[in-house]
């Protein structure tokens, strides 16, 4: 099983923001917007793996700017790290408002999902070769990161 | 501006799995599960503040077992502690298999909602009077959350 | 086949109403009120009889105020009567205007469920044990509800 | 204000019956139908009236047969009587097995609907004028079922 | 294999236009609607053949005005002409505003589909036997059709 | 008003195949395909022009290949060429089994939108400036087959 360039798993989704996603003040659900974040991971992890793939955690999301209805979101997603079974995704999300063109950071966020075999049984995957820097960083943390979910689960 | 029970903000909702919530494998998306707790808990922050409310923050969610399409699932949330302007919700969400009766905790999770005034600006909300052995327990330990999450958003 | 207390079943749903459940007046379609009505019923009834169930007929429902974009509404169900593979649930509907904190009754139904099994064959239910006011009223008037129906459907 | 022709109104509404709309079973949600039954007769109301409506009661629904994924389901409704501002309307609605054509009845309803003015208050609605021999049987029997409603909403 | 009336395949469908079918000026996207276009088409395909069938084609479709929240839209389509395997779908799309009745031609289109058998192979399809004006002239200009189509894709 | 390189509107949105989206073959819908199809278009051409837009038309569109719920489909568009008021976007659609990586053209499109101003009135866009081989290609062609669809039009 060898690695596989981080680029494979790179994955886009651009969609409008449309009413059913809004509240009554024109802004976007956080809910709706962390349903498009599990979806890109999802893609990504199972690009990267090729198995069918479940969502194991999201970590923390903190949403520092709203998205209104005249904006487009765009959500991208890669492979940093993997276990043995899992994979870590890091998310980005960022707004644009459409007739003004200003973006803004919505939120970034990091997934981890497990691999799956016929038998419904956690599987290996291959590890990720990190490519740009930004890979190579969210790679070197990664297993830190690993650590303190560990941690977290524990403690529920 | 008093204290509110936080009886006052429970929310329960109870729905069906169905087919546009799973994947090939039949079993829910983590991402349409946490629309589904961000639904429930702004429910209870605006109960709580009678207010509108965005979503400020999710923690982290670690899921821990599946939920199929026999299960109906079950979100419960309430607002356990308050800041100046901000609210933590607590919430559980379990599993019942439909037809066995088996139940599983798929997931507890905790959210912070921000009420505003009509300007858009983050306006002061009630404080939170726990009164089950479970509340007074969440709202004892709700600063020490807070103050992860304010390290947590300072690293982003 | 013994009895199982009515509040085995109780099911409790809570939404958001959305703009795509609305008219171009603001104002919550009958319509998708009756599907959140019989998705809860179901799952009461489901709850019950540990069997897959269909819905074999909706009561009338009077829709008694209407329901805005700035409530939530709850919908509740139980079990409050059975016969050898029907079981009626009854069903209430409240709004609950967020901001001002309103609650209106909306509306009550009855709906009959009839269990199934393997084959696809009407398969015998346990009876209801009723323990509250309510149920026990429920109860006691739901042959006489059961006998207006058999009549109902010759005339069809 | 002069009668209008009931089949100004007549609506029909036929769609494929999609994975979302039915149970772990396969067979259509009483719910999902009804909330159909409720849109098109809405149409018939808004078609007859040219003024906006919303949904006063929903009379009894038996569902006769069940509704497959294989099916087309045909919705039609026509306006049978008038009040002064509210409307009663009839539905249909039968399904057709795609590959064999097989029709089944599923249910027939009457819907009554109010029409509103500017100010959202009822508002005088044009007469039906029956036509065909089945629309003139559902305008002569009508204002016994008007009656029959009023002494069921007295009860609630 | 004998012909078929063209009328066996004609198939309606009425519906709301709601907020998440409209883009933020309140007017219908011409997504929404091309999917309501070959929903309608495939019945008809279906109705025709009574076989599983698949879209090869939808033919352009020019968008001639706008459909608002305030109409409703009806999507009409018959079959007009059949190869082998394939069947050519005539599709017509109405607006009209509900309180004013103006109506509206949205857009004409032809799309094709094609019958399977059960190994997902394409299958013989029954001719189409026209009977009014319209369906006689729809066949009569179909074979030119085809064969501009067969023009077109080997252009891809 | 000056040009603006086409890569400013370049759009990609990837998607889950999910049940709803499916007939009961398992295959994906052409119409929701084309809804994809008009939903990326109409963000390249707002962020083209920074206007509102609506779809003007839809060329034809050749489905090459079933899209399974294994799949992901990718949807990718970019402005080629405009009129005064007007945006032709060429949009490409390909599917990508997630398991054995396989991936396969599902079909090419091009769409004509319209910017709007505030009276709801066409008003001028920037021209486009290529710069990729394709994006060259395509906007060398594109004249000529606005002329077809004025052609095309002016038959209806
Ligand atoms: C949430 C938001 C209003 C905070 O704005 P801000 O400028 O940081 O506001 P303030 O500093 O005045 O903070 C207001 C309160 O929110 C709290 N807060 C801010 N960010 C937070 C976070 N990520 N997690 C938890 N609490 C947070 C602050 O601690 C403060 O609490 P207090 O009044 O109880 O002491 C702002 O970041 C925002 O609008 N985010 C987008 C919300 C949204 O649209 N969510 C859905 C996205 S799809
Ligand atoms: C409901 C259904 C199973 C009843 O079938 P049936 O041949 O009448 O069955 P039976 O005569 O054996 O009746 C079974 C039970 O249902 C009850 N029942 C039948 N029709 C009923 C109705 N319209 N309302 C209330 N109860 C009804 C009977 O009284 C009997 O009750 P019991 O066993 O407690 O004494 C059948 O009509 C059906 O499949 N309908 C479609 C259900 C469906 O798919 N609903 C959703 C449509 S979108
Ligand atoms: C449509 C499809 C079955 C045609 O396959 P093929 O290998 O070209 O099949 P054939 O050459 O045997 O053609 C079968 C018939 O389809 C017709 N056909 C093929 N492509 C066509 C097109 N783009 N437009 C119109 N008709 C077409 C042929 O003319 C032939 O008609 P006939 O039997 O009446 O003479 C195949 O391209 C396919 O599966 N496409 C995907 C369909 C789909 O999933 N659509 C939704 C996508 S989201
Ligand atoms: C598109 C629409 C604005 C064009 O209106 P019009 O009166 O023909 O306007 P104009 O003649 O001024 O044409 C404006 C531009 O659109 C182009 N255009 C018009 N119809 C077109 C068509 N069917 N295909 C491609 N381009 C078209 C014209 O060529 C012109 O282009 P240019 O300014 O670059 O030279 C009008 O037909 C409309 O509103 N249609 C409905 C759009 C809609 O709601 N779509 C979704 C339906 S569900």
């Amino acid at each position: 099983m060898n690695g596989r360039p981080a680029r494979f798993s790179r994955t886009i989704k651009t969609a409008h923001v449309l009413p059913p996603d809004t509240n009554n003040h024109g802004t976007m659900f956080g809910g709706k917007l962390s349903a498009y974040i599990d979806e890109v991971a999802a893609i990504c992890a199972a690009r990267h793996s090729r198995k069918p793939v479940v969502t194991a955690s999201m970590d923390s999301i903190d949403f520092l700017s709203p998205i209104g209805m005249e904006d487009a979101v765009t959500v991208e997603g890669v492979v940093t790290w993997c276990g043995k079974t899992s994979m870590e995704v890091f998310v980005k999300v960022t707004s644009e408002h459409l007739t003004t063109g200003d973006r803004q950071l919505t939120t970034t966020s990091f997934l981890t999902f497990v691999a799956f075999d016929k038998d419904g049984k956690p599987t290996p995957v291959p590890q990720v070769i990190p490519e740009t820097e930004e890979e190579k960083f969210l790679h070197a943390t990664a297993p830190e990161r690993r650590d303190h979910r560990k941690e977290r689960k524990k403690r529920l």
